[in-house]
């Protein structure tokens, strides 16, 4: 793994010929004259490069694997750490499970076939307490060491970097109930996911009760039906599990002919990229996504060069960023 | 190419052990019983699979291209794209270029090594009139048919889907047209772009002149810069070349005491995910991501069972979708 294994390019660089062309010829394609042929060949004999190698030289790639493209904080997770794998010398790839698309099962498998380095999963299935986390098991146990951010399962093993749900809703509570709210929900997606939980079993220990949590889906969507059954029973403020839940739940409330903050106090979470562009500009706290990438891509480069993982889930700290989604009880 | 390669799990299955312990042995991995190493290699021999063939497993791989993830567009384009590839059962990865990561020539070198069978490229190098497709050019002849969207170049063997940008500005224009704007503004990114250079021949074909032209960059602060020039010069309303700048011209407009769209209105160009829930809403021209990627998609998969592509560039129609930043003319 921390070998520096000799690529295409430099076998195209001793036989004074393309990369295409090495590759056409290692791939036995046609299109290539016998004498170009016999020069790579020789080439390859001179510098000891074989078959196996080539497979060697994918092992740089270092494969990023998120959940969806569609909620923006993701691509945010996956563009930091290009970043930071980049200036690490580092080739990367994302993954994206979409809904309707290619499954972070079926991604797994690709990825296997790919002989990759190393793997950061954002959000997969250790996020997930009824989904298997077998396919990363694979992985790992073929060799490649494997790191997750907000996901954990004490049984992989890998490295574990999340951001502490429990400061999120504590941060969110505080600020709404220093603006005199005391009625506040808490609008969350499917309880099968570990930040979910997470968010309820904070939530709760704050003095709140079953009955201010609203669990749906995270999406718009799903936002507007949670607010909806908030509203109707009452609440004046509500925290959001997303942004895109938040986005859901303003208009909702809109639809309610009621204003956001004057009447409903809104909190999202993630930051991500175009909230201050929203309207209202989101009240959210934000994942601290670069320090989180950066632990991330730290653990993965240690145990690139053959270093154990440590199994300690890491919890970071977010920041409440106040905009004007909230504002005082009415 | 059009061949159904065996695949690692056939071989896994035949020889009743895992896809990983199958890879293992392939890659002359440790941790493998020689009882085991001996089953996988007489499954080997028996369904005369060899190195070589599990090599061409990766030639179902189709990778997509994106210019970055910062832009809302971009995760749209891919997600459709992955929701369209994945249907037709072949696997993808993403690489998306970051202005701090890894470029579009180096993940095009990487992809080069990892032997994929197609290529489909949003905004990549053929939108850039500076930018050499010598990487592209090197995929193609090396046997990878490649698609492009939004981005034209004439000596590329490969087939292109592009939005009209004519029409995106003369409905946009007209739109403005129609609320009593005669002062009119063009805000766009770099002219070396082909769709900037699209954008600005349109806009100039419509009557304007070059000082009712800003071009900045692609982002909120290149659409702050151009506000600022567009509303000093007298201008009421603008056409930006992005979503994103559409809401950095909305920020720059009311730091100037102005109102959007009671002074001043915006359109946006892509109708990038969010864009109903911006500040104001977003009035914008939605590129119809769907339908380019489902000519893209069906014009890759033929040219993986043989067909010839067709350099003919095939426009799309986009469409004006009203929202609330636009007005009439005060």
């Amino acid at each position: 793994m921390a070998t520096t294994p000799m690529k295409m390019s430099d076998l195209a660089l001793h036989a004074g010929v393309s990369t295409a062309t090495v590759s056409r010829v290692l791939s036995g394609k046609a299109g290539v004259r016998q004498t170009t042929r016999d020069t790579v060949l020789t080439a390859m004999e001179e510098l000891g490069y074989s078959r196996d190698k080539q497979v060697t030289t994918k092992t740089e790639i270092v494969a990023i694997l998120v959940p969806e493209l569609s909620n923006p904080s993701f691509p945010a997770f996956a563009e930091e750490l290009d970043t930071l794998l980049f200036s690490a010398g580092h080739a990367n790839i994302v993954c994206a499970a979409g809904s309707a698309g290619t499954s972070e099962v079926q991604h797994l498998e690709t990825l296997q076939d790919l002989n990759i380095a190393g793997l950061i999963s954002v959000s997969g299935t250790p996020a997930d307490t009824l989904a298997s986390n077998e396919p990363y098991r694979r992985l790992i146990s073929a060799g490649v060491p494997s790191v997750f951010i907000n996901g954990y399962d004490s049984e992989l093993d890998g490295a574990f970097f999340s951001c502490s749900d429990h400061e999120a809703v504590a941060a969110s509570v505080l600020h709404l109930q220093s603006l005199g709210h005391t009625r506040i929900g808490l609008a969350v997606g499917p309880e099968r996911y570990l930040p979910t939980q997470r968010k309820i079993a904070a939530f709760l220990s704050l003095g709140f009760s079953r009955e201010d949590i609203a669990s749906t889906i995270y999406t718009p969507e799903g936002g507007q039906l949670a607010a909806a059954r908030l509203v109707d029973s009452g609440h004046t403020a509500i925290v959001c599990g997303s942004d895109i839940m938040a986005l859901g739940a303003i208009r909702e409330i809109r639809s309610l002919g009621l204003d956001v903050p004057d009447d409903i106090s809104i909190v999202g979470f993630d930051d991500s990229p175009l909230m201050a562009f929203t309207d209202p500009a989101l009240t959210t706290v934000r994942q601290p996504v670069r320090a989180m990438c950066e632990a991330a891509v730290t653990a993965l480069l240690a145990a690139l060069k053959g270093a154990e993982l440590d199994r300690t889930e890491l919890l970071f700290h977010p920041d409440l960023i106040i905009r004007n989604s909230t504002g005082p009880v009415s």
